[in-house]
């Protein structure tokens, strides 16, 4: 019972450790693609629903009057590392409302980046709210509040214009009633409501392709994608899985990591969406999973086949940089995949 | 099919992750007090074992020719946190021997200690050996070879007098066979040898009472578990489980975690030996399934038990400091236990 391992994690030739999840692919119109384990179980998708909590960013036309380009727009979409770069963009996106990290509500902590959190406290400095790897988001936020002309304050709280706004985005591209029974409260302070997944993989397959929604949201959703595709870095930062996969697939993979284990995605040329739960929250295994989905349903070339597999088998290297073992995705994710090793 | 859940983290008065995973507790005449999941499947201890690992540096009367103490000692059986103090130990055992952290060979990484890990990136520094959380384990290998005549270089390898002691130690206590296929690389470069978690937990409760050990290691194994209890900070260091949980419970508990979600103890005064590992491999639920065995199994106080159920039950806050949900265990674990939350 329970849903099947999507991922094994390897040492010395023995599975070490053993990741669990479920995965929906789907198709525009709805048509289960791929379906394993229980997708009916509603999950919290964290932050990996960002792409579509941007949409009011843009719908509302806040966007357009602070002048944002893909840079602010891919940023309204991250889960970035903190870097330099990520903390720049986000003061810039505040100071077009005429505002500043004051006005953010979603805490502070160190850049997940690690050159980034060293050389901060280097310089004797410590972080801010523009350091959190909401911020972007954060900001987008607020720009929709100030261009609404609303009261900016608590725009974090459920009952602010802004979650309201996020909240109908996410009902209508899901099609999930939101209840407030099934609603916690995210790492940032705003609240994050629990969807099945097959219905977020609808959202993202509707977000990816356009297919069933109204004129305005076609173009703010193709708006989002091409930002994310034309600056990945924005998105994630340097090094990490959402930023390398954009760069190598460009507007061809939508990727976004959420916490405790979610991804979610979007084939647009093969018309599909896609969202995960690893059930333990490893970050590690909802990477290698997205990498099985992503190996398994978009066309590559071998050129491209032989870059992702850093990504689809990622190895483990000890403090010496010794290879000791690595990850790969079962069968369950990928059939017929090749198995090296030993399971004891 | 598959392990039992043992640890469910909440969010909003849902679950929103599940670990799963074994669990085995044994007397010292090798009677199964409690199984629960696959108990005979091999897994990696990992650095749950230092503590059997000490025993050769008891032994081989190296810890008495160097002069080691209650921090020594302790410090040999760590996962430590590479605070200052830690390093200072790590670096004292060495000198002993002649030697300095040029003879360690576990690789270097930033402590895990983040304040001190901070504070070595301020003062310009970068880390060494010293500050792997092995590097008193490594110490007293390095220690063990010098006392024994023998050339320290390469001591991390399995054909190495010192991990052949090691490896004869874990067989002792154990019994179990380790056999070279399978066998890892530890995170510190040494050799791991996968053992089930049945014959793990039948070591330590050999361990915790010396019940079928020769005169020698009873006495070997009392120092290390009175090193332990003395001094618990150095077993981990600021904050961390199994420091904490030696403060609160002093001798009547030894407890160490190790990498992968394994946790290995003992109850000296029940006689009884703990291994568990949970399938994903991850610490904050290792340590919960280790929390909920001492809370079933370790008569406590009424204010011992109050001043525990932060490690039974620990809340989590996000980066506002709100409590947004928490870990607990199932009912798999403790029978019984009051649960206060739906399950979707």
């Amino acid at each position: 019972m329970g849903n099947p391992v999507l991922v094994e994690v390897l040492r010395g030739g023995l599975v070490e450790s053993r990741h669990r999840g479920a995965v929906m692919v789907l198709d525009a119109d709805g048509a289960a693609v791929l379906a394993l384990g229980d997708v009916a179980r509603p999950v919290y998708p964290r932050s990996a629903v960002k792409p579509l909590q941007a949409l009011p960013l843009l719908e509302s036309g806040a966007a357009e009057r602070y002048g944002f380009g893909d840079q602010e727009i891919a940023l309204a979409c991250a889960s970035h590392g903190g870097e330099p770069a990520h903390v720049e963009v986000a003061s810039r996106m505040l100071a077009r409302a005429g505002l500043d990290a004051g006005a953010l509500e979603c805490g502070a902590h160190w850049p997940s980046h690690q050159p980034s959190s060293q050389a901060l406290a280097r310089s004797g400095g410590a972080p801010s709210a523009l350091h959190n790897n909401c911020s972007g988001k954060h900001a987008g936020f607020v720009c929709v509040a100030c261009a609404a002309g609303a009261d900016h304050h608590g725009y974090v709280k459920a009952e602010h214009l802004v979650q309201r706004e996020m909240r109908g985005a996410l009902e209508g591209l899901t099609g999930a009633g939101l209840s407030a029974d099934q609603c916690g409260i995210d790492g940032c302070s705003i609240p994050t409501w629990a969807v099945p997944l097959d219905k977020l993989a609808h959202a993202f397959a509707r977000f990816g392709t356009g297919r069933g929604l109204g004129p305005e949201r076609v173009k703010a959703a193709a708006r989002i994608r091409a930002a994310c595709a034309a600056q990945p870095y924005f998105v994630a930062g340097t090094g990490r899985f959402c930023t390398e996969i954009m760069k190598l697939f460009g507007a061809r993979v939508l990727a976004k990591t959420g916490a405790e284990g979610v991804f979610c995605g979007a084939l647009p040329e093969q018309g599909i969406g896609i969202a995960l739960k690893c059930d333990d929250g490893a970050s590690r295994a909802s990477e290698v999973a997205m990498a099985a989905i992503i190996a398994r349903f978009l066309p590559m070339s071998e050129e491209e086949r032989h870059a992702f597999d850093r990504f689809l088998r990622p190895s483990l290297r000890n403090w010496n940089g010794i290879e000791v073992g690595g990850l790969r995705p079962t069968q369950a994710v990928i059939p017929g995949d090749r198995r090296e090793t030993r399971d004891p």
